[in-house]
């Protein structure tokens, strides 16, 4: 039950607590997951690339303006004051700030004229609570820059540091777009992992589940449903979102970028097919538990009533030759006894021959 | 069932109350909710702005056409008179009369050369009475002034009014169209209260069905599922009416606008979202009572067929020695009958731990 | 049964009648539902308004050919004579006259050069015989006539004929394309009657469905099902059929009817709305009986169960005291029978006890 | 079983024979139904017709490019040689043939620069073997001639064959475009005739199997399930298949044919919503076969539980007085056995009170 | 379970190995099929034809470049050295290369100014393991070339190498992208088998389950339904591949090789149509389990059931004359026993009469 309650607490539940603000207000929504926010700044180009921690807003501002790349990570975005300073700085639009410190808010883009928007999330599946977890990540991808906006410290995007450090590659001569790609790529990547955690678990539970039902597994069942139904509304709005970014005209989105796009695009189409096979296991499994149930219930059911009805002619036979009839000849037989315990036990051969070849027991 | 009585007059169900009358005859459909129907006026522009409360309909008209941003609120549909009266000298057309004063009709956009009618619902769920109220209510944009007509006094335009009131703030520098889409923000805002509600209400009772199924949460889910459904009937149309008054080419809607209804679209698909979510945790209950019901009566029956079943064979043994032949050698044993009773309870420990072994106990 | 036989006849069964018949034949398919066929005339114009009944073929295509707006009435399809005779002289195609005299044909709208066709069903729910019957009616909108096809004597258009006879209202100052709208907008009308009826049945059966679930209600519920499966095959189409005509460049229809069209529309959303909610909840109702029928057995079975296994172990106490051991040394205690029924009361009162402390009882 | 081994070869199954050949390979695939392939031609004109039997290939290919409108029918495709031979002759495309003499192909038009190919499925209800029986038919509309092919000899073109003779009639003054369309509207009447006795099938089904639930019933339902499907899947495409031919620009379909196109597609649409019903019916019936079973189970139950309950506690009344206590005050009243028997009477009549009472006798 | 253990490998399991590396990243990802990889190549045009095995990958793209066609086809696609080294000669992009050696990846299609490149999952059906095989194989076709990409060594192409070795045909007069369609009509071909096969796995089991349900047979139709799941997934995005195909503007596909595509479109639907149909079967073969078990399971009930009520009655009778009552005057008549007995033999019998009556035995 405990658990239950924790688990509780991931709904979208406070999506309401900014009923009746003016839209464009900052309201931090969700649960504060790290103590203070930090902006982590790395810039390169082909040639020369810099990787500096702990940066002031002013710096990060500064960097995006400049030449090269500049990739300004941002962990912690319960810092509504941070943020807001950021991206008014960068000219971020207020309803852009509201969405990204917003952990409610569905994946989408939108374009703006000096930028565009991408939200996303990032799911992870934590086997030991056996419950899936849900990460709110914001991109801002401007002309040499991209801000990527966090809730607290992961290692997702590590991958992308590391193939920045390297010399060599791709992403290092490649322009800011390619750089968003990479790090919504890692995000998709993830996702596979997740996925599949969840899946190995829904399949070990597929086998037990009929071998021994119990109330238990049904919780279980429910549970599963969704988690595989939080990680369906984290990855179906991505088809559209990326598909939107491929089609998109702006500037900020360079041609050689986009067959990249198309192939992340194929990627999620990969994963939600794999979250709606699970879907469809977890559908049938209600019917498994249920075939399950009522075979085992049946199985005892079955038991009890062949042995009771294998006694009830036998206490029958018992009641006869238990009644008092002056004139009972049987009663005066020296081998009457006997002669009726094996005819008893003729008639519960009989039944278990009976049973057996009707293949009930 | 005084409370099942009281629920069905919340359907829709005068709707023929209109029929055989010509179209745009004004006919109030719904209950009334309050006495007399009251018209309240904010007049504003950047610098300045004035309150008037309970103004007549020549006021109101006079201010609508006068400069700066009027906002004409009218509580009270059933006044058709008045409604009539104020419709005619705004220029609306009678179909527009007639859609506002009709509690039934289901929310849309529609634009006249003149003005941009919108039809919403605003919803609340009375946790009290566990039942969602939905509230008829239409927004009138014309060039300079907004009309809303709600069926009752609310609370909800107030968060709207309060910012008008603030001198700083975004709305006191728009136009029309921004004070229209904040009114429309403010009841999309609402509904995430009125969901959220609902699905505590879901939530804690997916806990106590399994635990404890009766027939009566059979007919809670009923009603849940109607209360959801409700919802649903209202926010679904939401999705197509801001979509299309996004993509509309009405001189109306300022650019500038248009963020903020691609804005408030984002939240009317994540209330869409939720009240899925909810409709299908709602669907699967019925699943779970089920089980809970199947469960609770087959631990019923087990243990009961179990008692039979040890005491069947028992009872066949007493039969047997209870029989009254003359040459039964056994009824001569002095231990005879404790023989025989410690056979029983051999028995009966054995079938015992049989049933044990095989987890049916 | 004889109930169930009288349904079948309503089914759409006769629509192979034509099989093998050239395409345009002129075939009534349906029941004749009046004696006679019966054309009535309506003239009007803004200024003037003349009624006529029983009007031949000849006045009636005169009327249509002249000045003003002439509504000619056709009551009794099944005259094929009749109106093949009319339909020629106006200029209709054969297949057109095929389908004003096929009652199974599905509502649609058809443009030709000189008319356009309309295909609608009225609906009307009979409560006494609760069934649902539907009723064929095609218009033809010329440039200056309407000419309506009815399957008998009917009131839905009586409303329609009372606003033109009454010399105010905007019906006198529009032309033949209103009349048209305002036809159709009788019929559209008519349906929330019928829908309102069904529902109301709907809802009192879902009462007493839970309580009593009996097999007759099952039958009911498949009965309603099939109703409202015929209501909603006669609704469904009407979204697309306005539609088309409100997209229609057609310059029979002008552009100030266009807005009553879309109102139109929106309330044949709103049946079709309705429909589904009712759909909605008849599916459901099934789950509901058989949830009701195990609950009904259940309790049978519980308390029967229960009275058996009190009364099995007892059943066992009065054996083992019947057994005719020599040395049963209770049986010679003076107070060993009072003893034994004392026992058995004890263990009786305590399984019911166990019973009620587990809720089974 | 035998009909059910019957039946399986009905199933699509050897469209798998031509795997590995080159595409155009002429394979028939189906059952040969008619001993040899004979080709009939009909030619005719607005003046004059004239019909031949078992004409020779080279005498089709000479009507069909001479004046007039030339009919070539050709019963039995499974003559690979003569179709390829004919096909050939008329410019046919190898893929075209293929098709013709695949008997597993869906319904489909297609569109080549000489000439139009169109596929349908001919549907009939055997009601003796009660099964569906489907034949491929493919029509060639050529500039002046049409070409259709048959599986064996049948009797639903002869209707078309009826009106060409008769020297009056539509057909007759119209081009070959308008003689296919009188084929296929042949072909989409007789549907009509197969739905509807499937229709009644499944109706009196639906009053027996509530009544009286066996499992041959579900096996039935089973059946008429894949009657419907299959119908279904002969049904669906056509509503595509004409719907692409009146949106054809090819020459080889006129203007004037377009109309008579779009009745047809009506009628599609009337079948498909047909068989949708019938569709829905069967879905439900395993409900009703579901809720008949556990009825007529339960009464068994119930009743058996009943007489079982009653004789438990007599069973036990008598038990007690069979016990040997030395001293039982009872047995030696003169009239305890009468007294005991009348108690026994009264406790069975007060317990068939109860159920009476309860409802559950 | 040693089996389930073994169908668990074929999940697309390790999807997620690739997470973290940069797009473009070649990682096999699948089961390696065979040794070493081998590259076969055969050129032809239609008077020569030239095969040859085992050839260098310079070798191979030396033929590419040249006249004629050429088909160079690689088995083994684990060998990520030489299909990399192969690609970049041909020209091919990073995420062709690395879609080629992901056998988790969905069938698609995709263009590049210089190649087209085509994605396909061969599937075969193993009736012994009874598991549905699914390979991945890409096609790359450029101007003068294909190259066909396959897990392991295989036949299904061994018939268009067939047809390319007779000199005559339309395959040695047409380019490389007729050779193209040639190897996905071989690969589609092959689906009917594998279909075809599991199809008649479901039929004989459809027989089966019905006459002898048991929790194998579940457990077998899950297993059914998972091939037809995977089955499904290789088939329907097909369907878009190759509408995409054939919509195409690349110069690489030729206008007459347009028709033969659409062919290839056909035949997809046709699979497509009988997956879905036996998917339809499998989704009822879960509800005819269900009935089965109920059938068999209420048959036991119902004979022990009906032997024990018998027996009560009985018991019953015989209990009453095994009261030690002093006075019970039938005790005392001589043919007390027998009449007693002649009794309990004519309730017996009248029981059965009653129970075979009501036709519950």
């Amino acid at each position: 039950m405990a658990k239950l309650r924790k688990r509780k607490r991931e709904r979208p539940r406070r999506a309401s607590a900014k009923a009746g603000l003016p839209p464009g207000t900052m309201v931090f929504i969700g649960e504060q997951e790290m103590n203070a926010a930090r902006i982590d700044l790395i810039e390169y180009s082909e040639s020369r690339m810099k990787e500096r921690h702990d940066v002031s807003v002013a710096q990060a501002v500064e960097s995006a303006t400049g030449p090269g790349v500049s990739w300004i990570n941002v962990n912690g975005i319960h810092d509504v004051g941070l943020i807001g300073s950021l991206g008014n700085r960068l000219g971020l639009h207020p309803l852009t700030l509201e969405d990204i410190v917003n952990t409610t808010h569905r994946p989408k883009s939108e374009e703006f004229p000096e930028y565009i928007y991408v939200v996303l999330k990032m799911i992870s599946y934590d086997e030991a609570a056996s419950q899936t977890e849900i990460e709110h990540v914001s991109l801002i991808l401007g002309e040499n820059y991209v801000v990527s906006f966090q809730e607290k410290d992961g290692d997702v995007f590590n991958t992308v540091r590391e193939r920045i450090r390297a010399t060599k590659g791709r992403i290092r001569s490649m322009k800011a777009d390619y750089l968003a790609y990479a790090l919504m790529d890692a995000v998709v990547d993830n996702y596979f992992l997740a996925v599949e955690r969840i899946g190995d678990r829904i399949e070990d539970f597929d086998d037990q589940i009929l071998a021994d039902p119990k109330p238990d597994a049904m919780l279980e069942v429910h549970r599963l449903k969704r988690d595989i139904l939080s990680q369906r509304k984290a990855v179906w709005p991505l088809r559209e979102e990326i598909g939107a970014l491929d089609r998109s005209e702006s500037a900020l989105i360079r041609p050689e970028t986009k067959v990249f796009l198309r192939d992340l695009y194929d990627h999620t189409i990969q994963v939600i097919d794999m979250v709606e096979t699970f879907r469809d296991v977890l559908g049938s499994m209600h019917d498994t538990y249920l075939s399950g149930i009522s075979n085992h219930m049946n199985e005892i059911m079955k038991v009890l009533t062949i042995i009771a009805t294998i006694f009830i002619p036998l206490t029958f036979v018992a009641g006869v030759y238990g009644m008092n009839f002056e004139y009972m000849p049987e009663l005066k037989w020296p081998w009457g006894y006997f002669l009726v315990l094996g005819f008893m036990l003729a008639v519960a051969i009989g039944m278990v021959g009976f049973f057996r070849r009707k293949k009930w027991l």
